[in-house]
């Protein structure tokens, strides 16, 4: 039986399947210190989540460690050729946490375009700001979907039963999926800012898509829906911070070419004095994409078949390397 | 043509269309006192929304008017009764914001369940709560909707494309307009209360649902969700302050009974010193339902229709006595 450490915590019941299958686990957050100088070479598997960084010179002292397993998607975190070097399998939990995802972003979206966090600010203020807090439908406007995965797919379907016309970009697709999902498919991404007054980011961060969101692809966006009716332009990410800049974002609200923008992620986090916070047309939530009771109990339940089928020396069936 | 008082603003769009067809427009807001003495004498029409309230008295002072045209749905708001001995006729625009409502009340929803409002506080007082901000998601539970005409209609749609399984009680409804919605109607409001987790209200204040929502009912929601997660109990009411007791949500949100609370409506508008506000697991918006530039637009259309209807000798279509 293997010795585990859990260090961005995970779903109690997890924790309790992985004891009964009689796992030695540890629930421990370690210091970029302690990492570094090997703390996990005490382990055969470390289960992660966001805060948990492993680079090359973590692997490097990790000793017997051959499995990493990520509670959620991304894996920005994880130098993931560095593992394959060390012999580490790399895994994620990749749909777990689709549907609580998918149910955020709308909710942002909605909350964006009705100032629902702005409306309640107004009212601890005792405030009755009516006329200042109308808003636009999601009805009748051009959403642009930035990748076109699982979690993209679910915010199409919403959209599309709120009325919304659907775009998206995603370079790694073949076209006939987003026909499924009655979303047209862009060459380019510059031709969803032209066209999109809401765009949602739903890819991971690479180089590629590093600041991908930038001013001048905001100022490319229309501000007049395809109703008709001048929305303005809303940006809301539940995806992975740095693939949206938000000195841009700041800068694009201050001048009005953005009227809202609500992330869940950020390039730094946790948040410490951005001023994006404060502005009051954001609005914002400290990475809650996948922090839901369903989903994080989705990942346990997850987390413990992929770590029993490693250590039974099969490959888990979501292994990245 | 006519002599029109708008009281509590109009679309733009729909005050140039008037005057150009010749009506003489007066935008002004008039007191309580104002309207007691008389001050509609002056007028053969008033186009109001909620702020104005016509009574018995108002309407024994409003000499030759002959209109009254409420923007928006609920008519609580104006005498019906003394303004049809008095001969008047009085319209309201009930289709104009359906959709309106609708997105707000599926935001209210998605943003009480995942805290939106919360953690945008909370990221403003430079805190980083992911842990204490972890929601349900609204898949895989139970919403019960009180009154079923167009926006529960509406929301039941948005919902079962969420996942949600959707009950409604709505004495006044044949059985198969629910059955068009996936929805599950019920023959007493308690059964809705003792299966849902989540409640929100779609029905018209009257002596019969003033406190429907009250603390009995709600002590009568199972926490638990369809699926088996313990998601604690939701309310919420963009449809017309009264019908919820707020003293039994405070006390119900103070117990832990309810999770979550957002109201757009009060039973005291515009609201002031109300502790149910500062509660940090309310959110609340101040009665914004119809506050949309497609509403308003809408509205305002609508308006011009049925005035012109009327002063054309008309009855107009949406005349309610």
């Amino acid at each position: 039986m293997a010795r585990v450490a859990v260090t961005d915590g995970m779903d109690p019941e997890a924790i309790i399947t992985l004891k009964k299958l009689g796992h030695d686990v540890v629930e421990q957050h370690y210091s970029k210190q302690e990492l570094e100088t090997g703390v996990l070479s005490e382990f055969d598997a470390v289960i992660i989540r966001s805060a948990t960084k492993i680079t090359e010179k973590v692997i490097s002292k990790s000793g017997k460690l051959s499995f990493i397993g990520r509670g959620g998607v991304g894996v920005d975190n994880i130098d993931i050729d560095a593992a394959t070097r060390a012999n580490i399998v790399v895994c994620n939990t990749p749909r777990s946490s689709t549907h609580s995802v998918v149910e955020l972003t709308i909710g942002h979206l909605l909350a964006s375009c009705r100032h629902i966090a702005k409306a309640d600010r107004s009212l601890r203020q005792k405030s009755w700001d009516k006329k200042i807090l109308k808003g636009t439908e999601l009805s009748g406007k051009r959403i642009g979907l930035i990748g076109f995965g699982r979690i993209a797919q679910g915010v199409a379907k919403i959209a599309n039963s709120l009325g919304m016309e659907c775009h998206a970009y995603d370079p790694y697709l073949p076209k006939d999926i987003a026909t499924k999902f009655n979303t047209t498919l862009h060459q380019n991404v510059d031709s969803l800012f032209r066209l999109c007054t809401h765009i949602s980011i739903h890819c991971n961060l690479t180089q590629e898509t590093y600041h991908l969101v930038n001013g001048e692809r905001i100022e490319m966006m229309p501000g007049l829906g395809a109703d008709g009716v001048f929305c303005g332009n809303h940006i809301v990410n539940c995806a992975r911070g740095g693939i949206v800049d938000e000195d841009a974002v700041l800068k694009n609200l201050e001048s009005g070419t953005l009227s809202s923008a609500a992330l869940d992620v950020f390039e730094n986090e946790p948040v410490k004095d951005n001023p994006l916070v404060m502005h009051p047309n954001f609005h914002g939530s400290p990475h809650i994409g996948a922090a839901t009771a369903e989903a994080q109990y989705r990942i346990g339940q997850e987390m413990v078949t992929l770590l029993n089928s490693h250590f039974k020396g099969e490959k888990p069936h979501s292994a990245l390397n």
